[in-house]
């Protein structure tokens, strides 16, 4: 079955038009959706993928990612936890694109991991549903990280960490990540994660507190400078681990989902607890899962 | 008694005329460490105090806060807790005004909290002395607040957390802050507060989630937007207290020096923990250590 679709994030447009879960070609360009205004997605769309529509005139047509949101094309009101690839293709949200013909944004997912909390994710379900895992805990790790439990082949509920975004703050516009220097040295990032323990178990102090205290190893003369860059990528991973590891309970294996470079790190760092986990790469499991969705609409 | 002090942070320079506690002259200018090079120190304070040193030949002179930090006058090594006033007195750092005469910049202090951690202050150390508390514990709250254990009339131990400063992070530079709206609903402060015990006792999910959670709370419709900015406060808030509760165990009082606006905020959340605490304010306080300290370096 051939199918056309848009991966539609913040930052980037990615068109691929596929034949099951191969790529045939593809298009990719900066116009992401915070690039964009309201009214432009359609024309966008059609400039990149308007010579696929008319040569697969039967093509179904799927959008995922940032495109859902509210300041993209059209909102697709979040699905609820649990979810499968029913539920998902059901909560399947059309917007019009020539001559009558209709593509169909992919909704995000909503959980509730304690009463009254909130957490939610767009695209990443894609690719959940991609790696084919019927139980376990996966990883998806970019600039929020999130973990995400499947029971019987549906999204059970899942907890995203703003690890990432934070290193970013850190680095960029805080006095705590200001006197580090480089070359790096990466034996920080092993020093991180034992800080971290700190703030694990009944003796937590608190991430607030080792994030400064990070700072004052260096200016107090304790710590290199060039090693608080990796060390503060190592806190903060490692006060994520714990915090999943606290929320999903110990698993007996984990599926990593990103880039090598970070997925690297993770593996890392699960093996220091003790935990194996595998590394699955994120494009063929986004490509697996739009297939399965496509397929599943297709069934009606 | 009558001497000359300088209260020279980051973003300011104050000067006071003191005689014992009492303000006898003041002076104030927006000339901090931040805004000066190596080498400038000498004549801001001649320009502000120099008509002072002339109408008070025999008067001590003092420098606290960050004058002492490697990017101020002269770098003041830290003290090392525990340290008390005449631990304080005697690692004072000496500095040249005119004619012979000397200033002294009082040390900062430097604790480990744990092995191989690290925390810092400056000025704080003043502050503490001048409560008078013997024994207690203190929070210190700005934009980096210390909690900070008085033992038999010593600073024996310290933590610090970076909340003021991540909450301006999350306003002002990330994703998380962005759907906050005015005007604000201070109701979302002891939402924040109830959401910070998410991150305490066994059950901790991670500050990271919690932070993440609080927009998705908002981009679900699950919490009003008007709610996000006091609600991101409270849990910052929150987890530096439960950070700190767990650190320093449960403190029978907890004396809190900060602005009458700030303290309000800790001795509410402080009273749900069933903790009395009790409000002094800072500038008498940093004065009244002033003049502890300018008595102990007399006694030699």
């Amino acid at each position: 079955m051939r199918f056309i679709v848009a991966d539609w994030g913040t930052t980037r447009f990615r068109g691929y038009l596929l034949e099951n879960e191969t790529v045939l070609d593809q298009v990719s360009s900066n116009e992401g959706v915070s690039a964009l205004q309201k009214g432009q997605h359609c024309d966008v769309f059609l400039k990149h993928c308007g010579h696929w529509l008319k040569a697969e005139p039967d093509a179904p047509v799927l959008l995922v990612g940032m495109v859902g949101s509210r300041e993209g094309w059209v909102e697709a009101p979040y699905a609820t936890c649990p979810a499968g690839p029913a539920e998902i293709a059901k909560a399947l949200v059309p917007v019009d694109l020539e001559n009558g013909r209709k593509g169909y944004i992919i909704p995000g997912l909503f959980c509730e991991p304690a009463p009254g909390a909130a957490d939610v994710m767009r695209g990443e379900e894609t690719l959940v549903l991609g790696t084919g895992i019927e139980n376990g805990l996966i990883c998806a790790a970019g600039t929020h990280p999130k973990w995400i439990e499947i029971k019987d082949g549906r999204i059970a509920r899942f907890a995203t960490y703003m690890t990432g975004e934070m290193y970013a703050l850190l680095r960029e516009h805080s006095m705590i990540g200001r006197p580090a220097t480089t070359p790096e040295d990466s034996k920080g990032f092993d020093l991180g994660l034992d800080a971290a323990k700190r703030n694990s178990g009944n003796g937590r102090v608190g991430l607030l507190h080792l994030l400064f205290s990070a700072r004052a190893s260096v200016v107090s003369g304790k710590m290199n400078s060039n090693l608080l860059a990796p060390y503060l990528s190592g806190l903060l991973t490692g006060d994520e681990i714990n915090g999943a590891l606290a929320q999903f309970g110990r698993p007996s294996s984990v599926t990593i989902l990103a880039e090598q470079g970070r997925a690297d790190l993770y593996l890392h760092a699960l093996k220091r607890h003790g935990i194996e986990a595998e590394f699955k790469e994120p494009q063929q499991a986004l490509i697996a899962g739009l297939a399965r969705i496509v397929r599943q609409h297709a069934l009606g």
